[in-house]
């Protein structure tokens, strides 16, 4: 069939979308033709998506389906950026994609402030990934005693669960909670490098199996939410998800007045009455001022789930005037993230986080440091913009009495 | 001064990375300078970050700073999808940027048990856009008198507030916070096609400027977390922001059976448990399974800013037996979109939403009906992959017992 | 049939507990048959249970079922507490039930702090009682019909609603919240001095009486959890519930210093550390220190109801160090209050109320300042406790090093 | 000094309230002198405050400060309620004191219907009570060092911990929450048949002193909200505090029917809709009905801290239509009970707890049970009546149509 057929009778219905890939030769001709097709029955002109230049063969393999070509997002750096992790150490240029004017800028401005300050101090706290099923017995009672199964049974169970891959560790089962007859395990593990989700639903999809022969209530979803994945959860910020990560960094009054064109105070009094006041009469679990920003600009880049960015909003923001100098916070709980697998594979994110000095495996815990470091530098950047402003209009009051 | 110059003053410190753009011709020269220096510095190859055939002079101006090339992410499509709605009318195919694999598979099984079953009806409820400063005053009295302050002028900032804008209009001042002597006026506006935070942020700026002349408080910050602009937020899901957007849907038992291999009664139980129960014990915010997934990469195919995917995770999904027949519905109260400005006017986005019909002024209401459609189709595959795997335990079970 | 014979029935089976108050003169012996039953058959003594001297004649009527006498709990009073309110004026004993040692001594403490400094000032900012059933339609688009329908015809129903009523008027239904096929409009009233909840309860079901006449969706409950009574909910924060109240004061230096043993920097750093970020990160509702404490005692030595006292926990406290004086306050929106109806008639009540010189109609807003006030005080006292103990610390360990 | 001289000088403000105990022969006398100057500076007649018999001697020791008297609530009983539990095991006659009328009688019927269908099946999950300080130092990396700290030092600590009690035993520090430069550990205990609350703080406190000694960071305050005392939050329902409890049963068919006047099927609809998606939609932490209004009367009836309602409003409820019959439960996972220690001292407390057959030491377990089969007899009579409503407007809509 060449592509004029195809086209014809994917017009015609003959043809389903997906089917398109068993008839050419290559993903990039079934990419071509299905652009085509779109093109043709939607009136649009795709030139842009059409001119690629990722590796379709392997992105249909992993990435995606029914792909008609790319788009493409600018990248820019902001750097560079000192810090002193344990695992991030030295200068770094951070990659950044998006859309929204003067966000580089912004963060810029904050690595620029830090890294005269002698750079951001960060730390790892804690490091793993979560899957919980729901599963529905008869009763209170009954589901007590599968409580008590997985808590029995943990080593055999682990010993099943990381059969299933090289590098993910069952860490605990914990908590379990019960809501009448439902039983939601939560199952902890460490994944490596790889943000993880696929490795510990298979490990834990291996597990319920043998659950399965044992026990009489049985699986509803593999998923009963409270993973929590991809949506915003107290109890990922409590028990923690993906990285556990914080950033300090002590600016000195000089830095804080000539760079920053404000004062520790200033931004502590913004800190507490925007971030901390304002987001707890607004009823937000996020109490920064916009730790999404830096977090989707530099998912993009380096090819993580743009969907975790919904997690990634999530955080407190402190700021401290310690007479004169700034002491200044942020603090992530729940940043699910990766240096191989998903889309860390496509060409761009590849060499974004090369960038980083990141080639694949052995990297992931300094990638969450140089994260972390990049939220404290937008996030400060924005919070001095902010109290700038406010210390302006405070002074023409002044002026004006 | 060359190239071999500049990246070498680059390198010495002499030059930042932001003063390029002033010595160098145009952006693109900017944009393949600092990115040989990146290269040198960090030691690593961007070969196809700089292959890229957006237009870096328009992103320089309104997307980027610090440009080196762009990004590219995999885009396919899901469709037809058939959309009842007021705005939205017909088949549609939905580009979806993503690295998830099965992500668009997934939406596109949806999308055909929709429109086999007649298409999804979608309305849209509301539509707004806010922005709330925080002023600081010396006490609850004067709290108070800035509240009143806000109410008995109303008109007149209207009036203000809309001299700024030929389309955003001033809808209401309203929820005005009070805690202590902070205020928070949530300022309301509609904004036409664009996503409206810059145009409400210069609207309500101007509108503080006469708040100072006649008012002894301060304005500490223009944005007080009440917004909630890039955070999960209660009360952006119950007062709104961006659209309000509703789609449901009745599944014939049949199509249930047959396309989505469950049943009505299995996939109600799976809502319950997982997206209400699981939701509730997890102290979550969002009642779904994984409207992020969509809203990501609709979001990402039509230039819309990823950092608001943080409040696209949000919403509730229903889901109700009716005597074998599926009601499914989806609700988010806090979706903000656009179709002119920002990122949709990056040439990949502007043609992802050419596929969509939609091409500038005009649209935007057509576009949040097809984005809560596209919600839908995700958010029933998923639910019914969950069931699916759930009547197969269950059976097995059964043929055990 | 004597008291013996009405026991031995009891004993049988033969009479439910319900059914004396029919057979017996009066509630009194009513009271004393079930209770001499409850001691045989539970073999215990109930003597100080017997001793009462309430009128059980009148609780039984609108208090209480199946009594069998009462409980006592000790009282005592905090105060003077100079208030300087709208309503609330001049210094007031504030009458505490509780058995909870040190709290009376503790809000005396902050009653005296407040006195010295001139008093609390306390603002009334709303007062109002919602109710919000669910009804249940055929699907979203009957839904935002049913919406359309409350919102048009709202002044008939605001008739309707009020002809049940002398004091109750309908101030708006809003929001009105869809999810799918599912509406859930707020009535908002207000309601004079009675708490409200049966007023507009009876209010609300006469409008939907109406609603049933003319549309086709049904109502599923009269209350549809959206109300929200008896239970913490970010909507009753932002939108307000009961009384809207906020109280501040500015504490000079030397009483904070002689009187409260700290510092304002002290207190300002607790509250930041404790009530701001403490309770962000326990995903709290709550981001004070102990409101519930304050909001149980006097509620209970006033006769309002318990349950409420869930609702009595939020709010928000601030502190803030101004040059060494302390600006403090305490902000509730969510306050059910009565000094009519309900358990306010019950003699010891009344008698508590009138402590307050509050006699029943014509005063709630008073009660509403006086609660306030009162919050402050043992908030003020809890909070320099702490920071007490904190400077004690701090001291300690610069002695040390 | 004769009472009219103590009167005299409290008039004149020469003596404090609290000096009079020190004055006075007894307690009952100086309650009666702060009484009468109370009614003289207030114009308010006391009498039924004054009428009581409860031992204020023990009262001022342990409950009360500037006693005036008692409060009286009147008591009811509802039961009998057959209760099949690992601690509660038989028909139980619940003890309510409240004045909200028509709330007795309804639980009554709750039980009626649970007895009438064999008992409410209940079961303990967890049991322990939490103290969370905060602790500030320099930096993050200090706050890391503490963590470890607590972690390494685990058993020394517990033994510390441990010499202050005789009941008390130390569980777990965890979590320790770092949020910047501050840390929050959670102590964990076992706490007996006490509430544990002043037990835990003073385990902590020598457990702090020792922390003071070694590290260099300082205590903000004993309590930085994470334990979390007298407020709803995530933390508390995830990690569970007081008791964690469920309660669970099947009423078959004819018992919806016949008692209930109702069907299964309705009892689930309102629970999904009011109690699950509205409670959703409103930003609630309560996923019930009125739980606040069983655990409000019980906790008075029994003596229990009335501040602790504002925990006790906060769980779960389901429902399931099986095939005809309902099964139900509820489930608190932040329950603070117990049986002896501050106001179950009280002497009405005392008997209310006797009716229940708890006499002091080793019953805690079995009264939590009692608690929460309770809970589930108002939970469902409340639902019942709800979907009768429900049904009877649904049956009136047929006829109509």
């Amino acid at each position: 069939m060449n592509k004029e057929e195809i086209i014809k009778k994917l017009i015609n219905g003959e043809l389903k979308l997906y089917q398109i890939d068993k008839i050419t030769e290559n993903a990039k001709d079934a990419t071509d033709i299905r652009r085509e097709f779109i093109e043709t029955i939607t009136d649009s002109k795709l030139d842009k998506i059409a001119d690629y230049t990722l590796d379709m063969e392997s992105a249909n393999k992993k990435n995606i389906e029914n792909s008609i070509g790319t788009i493409q997002i600018p990248i820019g750096v902001a750097g560079p950026l000192k810090i002193n992790g344990a695992y991030a150490n030295g200068d770094f240029y951070i990659p950044l994609a998006t859309t929204e004017g003067a966000l580089v800028a912004s963060i810029n401005r904050g690595s620029s402030a830090i890294t005269s300050s002698g750079g951001v101090n960060t730390v790892l706290i804690d490091d793993k990934m979560t899957r919980a099923p729901v599963i529905k017995t008869n009763s209170a009672k009954e589901a007590i005693n599968i409580k008590n199964w997985f808590e029995n049974n943990f080593n055999r169970l682990k010993e099943i669960a990381e059969s299933t891959t090289s590098h993910g560790k069952l860490l605990k089962i914990d908590p379990i909670l019960i809501v009448g007859n439902l039983v939601f395990p939560r199952f902890v593990y460490s994944t490596g490098d790889s943000m993880g989700m696929n490795m510990v639903t298979i490990a834990t999809e291996k597990v319920l199996d043998e659950f399965n022969k044992e026990n009489s209530g049985h699986v509803v979803a593999l998923s009963g939410n409270v993973c929590v994945d991809k949506k915003p959860a107290a109890i990922n910020l409590i028990e923690g998800r993906g990285k556990t990560v914080t950033a300090d960094i002590i600016i000195p009054e000089e830095i804080v007045k000539n760079k920053l064109k404000t004062t520790a105070k200033a931004i502590e009094e913004v800190n507490t009455y925007k971030n901390l006041i304002g987001s707890a009469i607004s009823g937000s679990m996020a109490f920064n001022a916009h730790y999404a920003n830096m977090i989707g600009a530099i998912f993009l880049a380096t090819g993580q789930d743009e969907a975790h960015i919904a997690e990634g909003s999530l955080g407190i923001t402190t700021a401290e005037d310690r007479d004169g100098d700034l002491y200044f916070s942020v603090n992530m709980n729940d940043l699910p993230i990766a240096t191989i697998g998903g889309g860390t594979s496509v060409e761009t994110a590849k060499e974004g986080l090369a960038i980083l000095g990141i080639n694949g495996t052995g990297d992931v815990k300094k990638f969450a440091e140089i994260v972390i470091a990049t939220v404290l530098a937008g996030e400060l950047s924005l919070l001095a913009a902010l109290s700038a402003g406010h210390l302006a209009r405070a002074h023409k009051e002044l002026g004006r009495a």
